[in-house]
């Protein structure tokens, strides 16, 4: 009787017991869920030995998190799984190609003038005018888009990485005027490693992959009647380019930021396109 | 530009930054695990707000693991992927067949003499003795072999789950006799509930599955130069046989517990079979 009980038998009982949802779309969720894992665990011959090593480090990247770091955030943009998320939900084309969200933004960045720099601590760096229109993809400029704006500092950090910063330094919120133009100061980005004292590092390191993601500054653009683009604008000169640590770096958002001012535009698609 | 860049050079992209790693296992589970991640995303066109409801249930799992409690674990047995890595680390026919190791096993059981119960409280079950063979699969008793067992007193719980039960209650480390003989004492095992308060619990209740766990004593048998057998053996009489919460049941770990003994033999196939 032994192994009479195949792997395609159990498969096929662990589906069974996941089609029960009164919720159609979990239903479909754990179906696909748990085909890939199982299938995983079979093409791979996965050993006693490396299940409990994945727990282990499942367990470690939980704890690893709290409210102002999220350590399955991190692996899940250092494998390339975040960026896919943006680029499914981003099919219709003409729009702003987006990029991964990342784990460092903030709700409840401040709201700021038109102009305003995002800078409330100086490093001594130039400051750069950053500045474009926000249109819908047929051209029309929108009045009243939301601009959400983040980016590390000169010193390589995020506020929420660095005690010694003022609380929402560079980040903040700016609206376009009527004609669809934006404009706000920050300082040139900054190419800076991810965390690497987590499992998610000690993943890369084990993979020889390095930690460094090129210069961007993160932006969020939102309007009503509009799909939400998340996305950064990439320093053409930085480092990294071609090995972000996270796989978001796309031609069309790289830009020259080696002078006083950048311009770059966004282009919104409608909901109902 | 936007969106020349498709999903399958993306993936193509992630691929090839994890296949540089010194060990070739880690190149060979990275690729298979980013090669399913990606189809799980592609297939479901998972949105935005499932993929951060998932990462929000990975950090709770992990944050609600502790030195007692792995809900990993827990996961990985609600979904089948425990028994399934069982399965495909015992393809060798002949030997009894391996269950779910769970959640709840203790290094360090006392070892206790033959016959001696691993009851340490008593709760007015009253006594079953458990007795019976280790064979190689060609039926050579083996001597000395080691049987690791814990089970659920009859008040449901696993000593760790229970503040007022002395530590390592129901648990106990035997040897096999010369002639391959080993008896212990314990009582009748309860049919219980995996821990439902977690974000395993939540996925069951959520799928419209129940956690319950038909009665059964865990067993892991070793003795040097025979594969270590991880299993249970379960009460033919018990509730929810038929849909285990963790898909553990084979036919042929199941036997009469109603009376005074029950009688159970293993089988260990050699290592080099």
């Amino acid at each position: 009787m032994a192994d009479s009980f195949t792997t395609a038998d159990h498969l096929a009982q662990v589906l069974a017991a996941y089609s029960k949802s009164d919720n159609p779309r979990y239903n479909e969720l754990a179906q696909a869920a748990i085909r890939h894992l199982h299938a995983f665990v079979e093409e791979t011959g996965l050993t006693r030995e490396e299940w409990f090593a994945g727990i282990s480090w499942l367990v470690a990247t939980g704890q690893k998190s709290d409210d102002k770091r999220n350590e399955f955030i991190l692996a899940s943009d250092t494998l390339g799984v975040s960026m896919l998320v943006e680029m499914t939900n981003h099919k219709a084309a003409g729009g702003t190609e987006p990029t991964v969200f990342g784990p460092f933004h903030l709700d409840g960045a401040p709201e700021r003038e038109r102009g305003a720099s995002i800078a409330d601590k100086d490093y001594g760096a130039p400051p750069l005018l950053f500045t474009g229109t926000i249109c819908s993809t047929d051209g029309t400029p929108i009045a009243g888009a939301r601009l959400d704006v983040w980016q590390a500092a000169p010193n390589l950090c995020y506020d929420v990485q660095d005690p010694d910063m003022p609380p929402m330094n560079y980040r903040g919120v700016f609206r376009s005027a009527e004609d669809g133009t934006y404009a706000f100061v920050t300082t040139r980005p900054p190419a800076y490693q991810i965390p690497g004292d987590g499992p998610a590092g000690a993943m890369l390191r084990a993979m020889n992959r390095h930690n460094w993601r090129p210069g961007h500054t993160h932006v969020v653009v939102e309007a009503p009647g509009y799909k939400t683009v998340i996305t950064h604008v990439f320093d053409a000169a930085s480092d990294y380019l071609d090995s972000d640590a996270v796989f978001g770096v796309r031609d069309s958002l790289i830009v020259d930021m080696s002078g006083e001012q950048v311009t770059f535009d966004f282009a919104l698609e409608p909901v109902d396109a």
